[in-house]
């Protein structure tokens, strides 16, 4: 899958440039809010188009890869609308990733720009001492409220940057990481066309108020962080941005700020109510707010219910980075008819449930397959893993679900052996691959474990080499350097066997009850 | 252009049909409104099944072509729904045409079944009579609320019947015919694609609310009613249904029955405001009407001041059958600011005005070109008229306007010579094919003339031949029998020469000086 390829396949879709259509069409609306700082679609627009002019100064053009390694911010959001301007691919670093991860990701994209923000310019510095050919910047957001580059481009540098009118909705606007079964992270890519499609089916599902401003909390290198800096633009409504997740800040924008929609985990979700609480036993939040979308992987029903006494308007949905965020989601009708399902899919979107090749009746579980406009063409240079997840344009999702008799989506459980911790997607191969170049280990496997706060953590299984010895600190500060904190086992189990089925494959649901025999 | 080529070009997309997402996703929410008759979506989709099956028996199929001569109705929206799910071609006619004009026109589409209402069931049998080898039927709303074909399809046809469960966005919907400067009429070929990109673009402006019901109390057989039918079901909101407009009950439902958008033309909504005049001096709608989309032609100042003053949500727009109705459309933010302008181009469409091969300049008047997803691939047979009309995919819609500085749309007239009064497209050059066909006349000359209800009323201008004479009332008696009674000219003038330039083409615009001289 070649993202060089030409930018206008036969058959695409042109449309006009979303954000700035939304700077002619609704010019002093409110785009942006963060704190004490508001943007107009005008002034978003104008931004882009200043941060677009330095990116070109530094040499990015049509086809080039930036990434970015940022928190949420409206530097952020000025800078994936540059890019578009620019036709240039983004690269969203995950901040949580250790620099191993990172640097990997660096060169698996081909990246050809670094951007950071600040808080993150130190760990840019280490990644790039190992880099020198990359060029890189920091993004800042003055004082004034403007965004700029630092160093400031060579004035010498003069490219000449004309902004693309026109969105080809068969381009790729950016290349997502996620891990799989196979515990090496894929590129996904992420068309325009995706972005749109998802925003149409999400607007058809929930409605499209013309006042409505959508709360951002959960990260921009996360695909439902970045769908909404997306739908924003194409819908012209507010994004309210949140750098980092503080219920009581998230509510207090909730409360003053207008917000009508806001996608969350469950753990925020766990975490805003609490607060709430302790505020005002009992009280939900004010009418405004029409929309709590709430993804990340099943909900503990009691927080479900929670929210419905509280006439707190929870919306399930099911979506994954391939699916460009929502693939089924719940509609606001159904929510308390229907609670623990994640709904219906988006109209665009084809949903099945497959068993053993056919099509599961109603009740029956098997994998959840999509398809649709809004589903990935493929993953970045792996051309074997698009063929294998993508055939006849249906994706494989490796989640397991049924669907009942009135076809509304119920997901037991993501891919058989993904574990999702406070939102982040954990995938043990990774881990496993981690905890096998230590010289002591022999086997590893690794499994979620149920957390109160968390939803899962991981712990790991290991089996040393015959004669070989080491501790669970030994383990963990081999870990530590080489993957994100979060994925840090919570617990080392030290055992004599791991469970494989007849052909070696590794049981990771057999491997809990291990726990009955361990070591230590 | 052939509307039989393969219905799954590539690149096409494909989506879930419509309805039958509606009937799984919202099965009981209310569909169609008519006064007693209330369908939810899954009643809808039952007997747009039912009705399906019915014309299966009659033998049509995918790219059969089914002209419909019908008032509105909710049988009219059902036979919609049940072409779509045979993959067969809607051709809507227009009740108002004559005969003459009607046959022209089963001709030209080579229509394979004629469907009628009972109120136009004589003319359909008179329709048919030279036309022995057509089938047809009536479609009939039983006072049990089931929709019915008269006579019932024979038993023994058992056409298996499978409803298309995906809609081809390039497949066409409809094939409805609308004149030109030539004066003959072409057949306009409207796709899925338009609809869909014209819901999309229509909600992304207005925005979209669950609880909307839009009421159409213009005709179906015309764009801008067609399009509420494809509208309900993309977004899943309900359709109040008027047989033909009468200002008392449309206010009524407005009032009654949770009405929120509503599409008029000017004199409608002239009639609609003197009807709630007469009731309560002064009084404006409830709040729950949020947007009055009005359409059909510049809407005179005074109404959109008297709608304003009322508190009445006016939204102008620009629309055209080869546009699949909206192409500009004022945002309710606007409606007020720039009164008077059809706002900007929807999201999705491009819009130019060029005058003399160039971008006219803002404030500079001249022709109004469209381009994108929602324009027509082109007419029906008719590949010279197609490329004509459109280049590069660009649509020169003969229209007459200008942008101000902030890019709205003001329209100063519609294709040079088309008249338009009360909503309906008049246009000059087919009443004069007919004057022409009378032996008396030697040239004819055809304009509009404002009139203070209609907006417009079309005149004539007549030289007859050397030695022959006629009067008003033959040649009134003879175009009665060729022409739409609302085409008729209000006055017909003699004169001894027409207005032609150099090249010998009539100048229509200069038609209106000759009443100085007119001859009675």
């Amino acid at each position: 899958m070649d993202t060089d390829s030409p930018q206008t396949a036969a058959g695409s879709v042109l449309l006009p440039d979303w954000l700035q259509r939304c700077a002619e069409n609704r010019p002093q609306h409110l785009a942006v809010q963060s704190g004490a700082l508001r943007w107009s679609f005008a002034e978003l627009a104008q931004q882009a188009t200043n941060l677009a002019q330095q990116l070109a100064a530094l040499g990015v053009r049509s086809g080039s890869r930036v990434a970015l390694l940022a928190a949420n911010s409206p530097a952020y959001v000025a800078c994936v609308h540059a890019l578009t301007r620019l036709r240039a691919i983004l690269v969203p670093l995950n901040t949580r990733l250790s620099e191993t991860e990172l640097g990997w990701q660096l060169q698996d994209a081909r990246v050809n720009l670094l951007l950071s923000d600040p808080g993150q310019a130190d760990r840019a510095r280490r990644l790039l001492t190992v880099r020198p050919q990359l060029a890189s910047a920091i993004l800042q957001l003055r004082p004034d409220g403007s965004v700029e580059l630092d160093p400031s481009p060579p004035q010498t540098h003069t490219t000449t940057f004309t902004p693309a009118p026109l969105i080809d909705l068969n381009a790729v606007q950016a290349i997502m990481y996620t891990s799989g079964t196979t515990g090496q992270p894929k590129g996904v890519l992420i068309t325009y066309g995706m972005h749109w499609w998802n925003a149409i089916g999400s607007a058809l599902n929930l409605g499209l108020h013309l006042d409505d401003c959508w709360l951002a909390c959960l990260p921009f290198f996360h695909i439902g962080g970045l769908t909404i800096i997306m739908r924003s633009a194409i819908y012209g409504i507010s994004i309210n941005v949140h750098e980092k997740f503080d219920a009581g800040a998230v509510n207090s924008s909730i409360f003053s700020e207008g917000v009508t929609i806001i996608s969350v985990v469950a753990v925020m979700l766990q975490r805003m109510l609490e607060a709430l609480e302790s505020e005002q036993p009992g009280a939900g939040y004010p009418a405004h707010l029409r929309c709590v979308l709430l993804g990340g992987g099943p909900a503990p029903r009691p927080l479900l219910e929670a929210c419905a006494a509280r006439g707190i308007p929870v919306v399930q949905t099911y979506g994954l980075t391939e699916a460009c965020s929502q693939a089924a989601t719940l509609s606001p009708a159904d929510a308390l008819r229907k609670l623990g399902s994640a709904g219906r899919p988006l109209p665009p979107v084809q949903l099945e449930i497959r068993q053993d090749g056919r099509r599961a009746a109603p009740g029956e579980a098997g994998m959840i397959y999509l398809k649709g406009p809004t589903i990935t063409p493929g993953y970045l240079d792996r051309p074997a893993a698009t063929r294998e997840a993508l055939q006849d344009g249906w994706l494989a999702t490796g989640d397991i679900g049924y669907l009942d008799e009135e076809g509304y989506l119920y997901v037991l459980d993501r891919r058989s052996d993904l574990i999702i911790s406070g939102g982040e997607n954990i995938y043990p191969a990774e881990i496993e691959a981690a905890l096998l170049s230590h010289p002591a280990v022999a086997e590893a496997g690794v499994c979620g474990q149920p957390d109160p706060r968390w939803g899962q953590v991981p712990i790991a299984f290991v089996r040393l080499h015959p004669g070989q010895s080491t501790s669970t600190e030994s383990l963990l500060s081999h870990l530590q350097t080489r993957l994100a904190r979060y994925k840090l086992p919570r617990a080392i189990y030290f055992v004599g066997e791991l469970p494989r089925n007849s052909s070696g494959k590794l049981l990771r649901r057999q491997l809990p009850s291990l726990l009955d025999h361990a070591l230590n």
